[in-house]
């Protein structure tokens, strides 16, 4: 017979998520005893440092990583953790134990509803109606992780599931790249060869898009200036470069100023704009060309100004 | 001055959402007041048939819909129109009138919670904070509607928004089409080019995706048996073509054992498989290779079995 | 063996809900199949006119009624009825039919979020993690269903919980009727001794809390003018009663006027107060004294006036 | 002119919150500048910290005690807090500063869904759609908190909203006790009187409910054996009194064990019963008679057996 938690390690090892970073308590257990051999446990003394070493191995790697914590409460202590992987884009697949199914409504403690409590910063948050769902579950997360925007998933699992009988599960391949569209970036190719003087934007999503290289390539070949993104949450552009002009000011009216000597600018990997005071003003000044590349479903929509294409920014 | 109507009606313009389909109650009469005449209300004696009607004239246009409902009942009426948008990816904007902002801490008759209502169904649920954001969440809406998976999203506006001042607002233009990765797309070309005995399943998003004659034309190159999804919510295929093998059945055993004799199954624009009875067996056959291209990144997640590419159905 | 089905029809009786109303579909059916004798089916056409039913039942009994829709869409068409029954505190037990629990994480069809769709108009949604789980939930939301103030509790049962094997269930008695502060009370008499033209407004709570003569005898008691709460969902107090002086209107300054001429204004199980049009104004005339009992926590936190008492009206 | 913030802490005065416990950020800034020399503004490093004070002293002072949080990051550090205060009844009006009003359809940097994320742990969630209206939410908030079951609410503030005109509010009067029926607790004064052998369950509601020399007396008068809840969180009964019997183990069959002997239990403001491992067994043994009363209705229609009475404890 094989149990759950035996497929379950199989997933994660297919998966290539054999780092657990955690906290465990009475509820992880059950998953957590005879762990194989090939898989490591990073413990943290903080559930918070916990997501927080997932999230920086998850955007090293530029691969989900597996981070498990405990009940509700620890999810709450990580939770900022969360907030950070979804606005920052790291893949992470993150669980917790739930109480016992058999008496769950009881309402015993230790009973969780972490699962309300995390939807709004995780693309998917589930708890299995079933033991034998939870391998798939797993799976299923991981490439939801893995769409861009990549981004942190959740699942509460009943303590007891583990041991329960469970089929053998064969791990599929996802391919997630998409590409923006051509006619789309057309008009950009011919906006930036009317241009007199472009600045291009170099925002967060490039590094999640494997573009460090290629923008970098960009900027050189239309000697344009480089700005950064307001805020950004991962590495943009080397600081270092000739044509680093510095990072963006996050309000309206300053960066507005910042650009405004330009007739066009061009936003890759980053929301137009990211604002932290409010400061009223145009979110680009009138005449100036923007258009927005970005992985962003919802920050193409959300976009105060400008044209929006969506699809992988190294594509570009 | 311009008030948040006018803004709103020359937003609905600029992007091509002049119909408005609907069941007014009380709380929408101040935005329906003096209707532009370039404008044409349809009115439906039940809100399920004005969201039916919004949904049909969104299929066939290949754009977003303006649905206009009646506070939490007329929301509750027409939810089943909300459900099947949400399965059959089509593009609504649909707005309900709240009760009067500024007594709404009061809980007045007719006060609506009908953003949570619908938030399973819908791409996106909103209730502005502020009259002057009721324009700029129409058009944030209709650009998330017009996403690939296209959908329904729901807006739910106080109904004193309508006369407070309000500045114009330029609409953008957002480019959504995203194209699958040649990489997986070649490894899919590959097993076609080995294949001897391909099957072709066609999907719902092949209409969505404006991919009907580039499937027609695949399938007669290849000269492939071609199947229906399950349960299509949308035309996927010309009936009387001489390749055309019929409907898949929405089971697990049966659908496995109408495929048998393909080697290869390329699924084009569906999820796989959309289930109705529980029937147990294999979600393919062992030894059939299984390919899908959906523009829908839940669907490639959450696919039984096989390798997923997520983009546009189109450019396979 | 006794199944999940027999001991759901041993609760439903033994709690006396043995009239089902409902509107059924695939995923009902192995519920509905072979029932009990002493049960009674009442089909509606449609879904709003079961939970119409039901409904009228429950208030007419001043006892749970049971309803049994169709997945999502019949909760949609039925969900108007659910929003009534929670603003006039009609307790009603509404289940649905689920997919099988077996392929839901497959994304079936007519597989249902039904639970998060009428979670902001019910006490209780709730999906069991077991199907041994289902009679106990059904018990729980009865007892839910019944405590001041009442309303609509819901569970979305997985179709085949119902052959599951089952442990017989007792049924539980829960006494939900609480009495207001004795001390609060004296208040409100002091009040009314010292009190030279008091106002009595009768609520739809009267009816709940079943003070119909209680309040008639108060009224003739004080010989103090009766006013019926704006928008009543039920009878309050009799029409043709001598002290009888119509309905309040539902908007501000127009209720204050109506009141304007009494010094104590004691509102008996109703909010203060419903209003449907914003006519900005005192809830209260300066001046006036008002005291509010109430059966709903609510209700009492969310008056705009007065001095709240949470507790049976027929007690005061 | 009156500000919102004026009247905010004109409010919070009145209601007897002049002690805040915070850890603030930029957003919380506009309230807290000009604290009221008659506020107590107390700092915690760490926001757990901040909500731990709260609720110790909302615990000891028997009402409810003022928490003012940063954003969703600081939510989630506090947020094991606000879950402590729902299961231990302790009320807390919790605040946060949301952003900007004006842009948060930009969805700027530290726009908070804190809402959302609290829901499941507080019996009141709330932005207001107007600046206005903060006063008055947090004065409804201040009464939702108090009314038994007794717990913590939660109100998102944007940070603009302090500085906007508002009328002055006055502090209305709200009681909440209520208390058991009397025909209920009849029954259990006759089940009290054929017994030869009580025991009381002493429960954490025994100390919210003000009923600490109430419960002793009661057994004295009895005779009976006393013994604590599982998992108290809050004081029960003198551990040194000689009725005093220990506490009760978190486990059906075992707890029902050390029930055994008595052939009436009567379980005082507590659940029916607080479990932690799942050891299935009885709830209680087959012919002990079982009562529970309870301020919290939902533990009286989830408790797994006995007679359930709802009211306030030390009214027995």
């Amino acid at each position: 017979m094989t149990t759950v938690r035996e497929v379950a390690y199989q997933v994660l090892h297919d998966l290539g998520m054999t780092m657990v970073f955690g906290n465990p308590g009475s509820t992880e257990l059950p998953f957590l005893r005879d762990l194989p051999s090939d898989f490591s446990y990073v413990l943290a003394l903080h559930e918070r440092t916990a997501v927080g070493m997932g999230l920086g191995y998850a955007m090293a790697r530029g691969r989900a990583a597996f981070v498990n914590l405990h009940s509700i409460a620890s999810v709450g202590n990580g939770l900022s953790g969360l907030v950070d992987a979804h606005y920052c884009h790291a893949p992470l697949v993150v669980t917790t134990g739930q109480q016992d199914r058999r008496h769950i409504l009881a309402e015993p403690f230790l009973a969780s509803r972490a699962v309300e409590v995390v939807k709004p910063y995780v693309k998917w948050a589930y708890e299995p109606l079933r033991a034998e769902d939870v391998p798939a579950a797993i799976a299923r997360g991981f490439h939801l992780a893995m769409q861009p925007p990549m981004g942190p998933v959740f699942i509460s699992i009943p303590m007891d599931d583990w041991t329960h009988e469970c089929q053998p599960l064969h791990v599929r391949e996802v391919h997630q790249t998409t590409l923006p569209d051509h006619a789309a970036l057309d008009v950009v190719v011919r906006a930036l060869n009317s241009s007199q003087n472009t600045a291009l934007v170099a925002g967060s999503q490039i590094e999640e898009d494997g573009g460090w290289h290629e923008v970098i390539a960009l900027a050189e070949h239309l000697s344009a200036d480089v700005y950064q993104q307001p805020l950004a949450s991962r590495w943009t552009f080397p600081r270092t470069h000739p044509l680093f002009r510095g990072g963006l000011l996050p309000a309206q009216q300053p960066l507005t100023n910042q650009l405004a000597g330009h007739d066009l600018v061009v936003v890759l990997g980053a929301p137009v704009f990211l604002y932290y005071a409010y400061v009223p003003g145009d979110a680009i000044a009138p005449g100036t060309k923007l258009f927005q590349i970005t992985n962003s479903p919802n920050e193409a929509a959300s976009a105060l100004a400008g044209t929006s294409i969506v699809g992988n920014a190294a594509a570009a």
